[in-house]
């Protein structure tokens, strides 16, 4: 089982009635709560904590971290946006949810804006496998239905991932690439589309299913060493003609 | 655990003495043990037997398929390349090994020939290890040698991998992508240079921590369902203006 | 200009009015005109003439072969296939047009039986650009629509493109990868979804803009020397220990 | 016909003799006057200008901008490396030279550091094509030697590239994938290792050859309309139960 962190701005749900109904606790309660039920050793962090709850060494043991993140995206600290990226790198998982793809961590690990178009209907959303041989699909039918969603449409500004996971249809006429995976040094990327906090979207089995998935798929695996700076070879294992170390 | 087949021509250790010190039993059983050490249910089979050991139905409960073959690829019935071709895409893993690149299984699932220069020099081979996060290279350093090896060279005519995870230089001046993976359907597929007969290449450590690791690697996860042939929609999730299903 | 060959296996158009009335001279005619419009040499193929219409030799001038086929995807000769595939791969481009997903060249060259759901219900499809920097979308909108369509939907079996350019919505509430971009060897191959016969999709604007570009896309480049068999290399660049040429 | 600008630090041309031999007017004039002969209008910049040479609007109407760095990364500023950042995504090529991998630009478009190892031991390098078939190899050999050069060697902390080019062999035993093609929205980023200011990497032919390639490679295409901010779409192009725009 691995440690995981949940990580989330934790506004919506102390001012807007409806998000306190769904998430009384907060929507990173909810969700640790939930991957603690798939036996994971969790714990949580949000923005008005200290160093944004995620001090130097707070990550260290964090084998995957969850990024939750909406209005204030501005005020995670450079230092602590700079920390994740490089945890990440070093090999723990990050799972980005949805409004999270304007978080600091997640564009500055991909090197791109990653916006796109968005619409607040209380439309449907239809998540449709594109990858059926990937581990964040376990379990999950060909399709399922998110009732109410807030739509997410292309062109996301994003490189083009690894593996694309799910596509999105929704009724408003827009698609949406909605399960991306990447891999920056060691550590392995999931964005994750599904998620407004108007909408019961985490109550949702299918929705469970896939953070517990990404979250087996995200944590670190061992590996060869990895290098975090350049580093001088003067002497070289094989012969060079002329050069004495 | 899972459960392997190894496959393997069995020609070169009956026609060879070097090759049989080497591989007394044939590289099949010496790879099959190994994997069985590693705690694997393990069978073989060989281009001799009736279907080259691979009759309908052979495969069904085999998790990873390891291939080697080199003098006799246009001997494999074309009904058994396309059964574990068949097999791949529902998931099983195949690890094709060194001069296995010319295989049957292998150029029907990349769609391309797989064609290199080649030398047999007993030169220097220096794997390098380039990317240090795939579990293909759990417990490995950053590189390491095989002390005598066939050169394989570029251009190395496959679809370019979706991961490439080791490049080998060798001794003459060549390089190639030694360790390539692929996905066909839900299978995943890692092609594996190193591997020449007349050398005692799986003899070493580092070669069989390789051979662990992919087997891992390319064993089926659940993922969600995989079509198998083309199918009707005629009443949609949807309703369609005008349409009566 | 580049020097075009558009294949088509000619049948809808002589045994279904609809698709007469479309296509007066058969949809590879329509196609040849409209890139012949666009200032190229273009010439046509058809599965009735001896060996397909693409006796050895034929395609050594073509830049890009376009593909259409639906009903006799069988009757296409083995040879012919094979022959298709190894101009593609030494870098003739190939245009694969709707049900061309299920031919020959293509399925051979990616190694996958390219299979999909679908429906005929003259429903919408509206095609999203999902990588506007791709010269595939030159001149286009962010996205357009196909007034009646038929459906294709996920799962596509085939490998995970190397680029992805459209993603389709369907007004039954479908999703697909409706515009993807391979490369074999030295060829460039594009599948484009839409165009089926009862419909006049290559009439419209917008899908003639995807031919011209796509065929723009394909045509080939000189690149460096690409090989077409195994090649011993027995006097190395380097010098090895011990090896005498 | 592109619009090229040369961008260099122009530091080691003042302070090192054997650099000043090499290229009395800078690295950044020698390339330009290279890419000139080759029918581009071109222009050059450096890091001791006001803003290092990239005042706002400067790169409006560059196509394609090269980049070459080493001692002062850090002094580049802030405000021009997102400069640079946004114009790639917007469209413009750019191609970053040797310890250019260290760039600010190059780092924040890719999201990771671009470590290596090092060695300056005037050893051979050899150049393999891996991907005949991409434009930047267009009239290489097979493979070419750099004769005295200074190696960088795996593992290269970057992401995946998009397509890899080209892979060197070092006479220490070492490799490197020494092109790298990435796209970051519109603009397409080529890598490419050669260029050590104390040889005369750059007065060699097949060296030119790249760069001439690359330039061509990396112009922009008109492509589909490009978002630069996130965007309602409140009036959805279809029929959304219960909604009222």
């Amino acid at each position: 089982m691995a440690s995981i962190t949940v990580w989330n701005e934790y506004i919506h749900e102390r001012e807007n009635d409806r998000v306190a109904d769904l998430y009384p606790d907060g929507i990173h309660t909810y969700i640790a709560d939930l991957l603690a039920e798939a036996g994971h050793d969790t714990s949580t962090a949000t923005l008005d904590e200290p160093e944004n709850g995620l001090p130097p060494g707070a990550l260290e043991d964090t084998d995957v971290l969850l990024w939750w993140g909406h209005l204030a995206h501005d005020e995670v600290e450079e230092s602590v946006a700079e920390r994740v990226a490089t945890r990440v790198r070093e090999g723990m998982g990050l799972v980005v949810l949805h409004s999270g793809h304007h978080s600091k961590p997640f564009r500055k690990l991909l090197g791109m804006p990653a916006d796109l178009t968005y619409r607040e209907a209380e439309e449907r959303e239809r998540l449709h496998v594109v990858d059926p041989g990937h581990p964040i699909t376990d379990g999950l039918p060909e399709s399922f239905v998110v009732p109410e969603a807030e739509m997410y449409g292309e062109p996301f500004t994003v490189p083009e991932p690894d593996r694309l996971v799910f596509i999105s249809w929704f009724e408003g006429g827009e698609v949406f690439r909605s399960g991306c995976c990447y891999r920056r040094g060691k550590g392995r990327i999931f964005y994750f589309r599904p998620g407004h906090e108007t909408y019961p979207v985490y109550h949702q089995e299918e929705i469970q299913q896939v953070l517990r998935n990404a979250t087996d798929w995200a944590s670190p695996v061992a590996g060869s060493p990895y290098p975090t700076e350049c580093r001088p070879v003067d002497d070289p294992a094989e012969d060079i003609d002329g050069y004495e170390p």
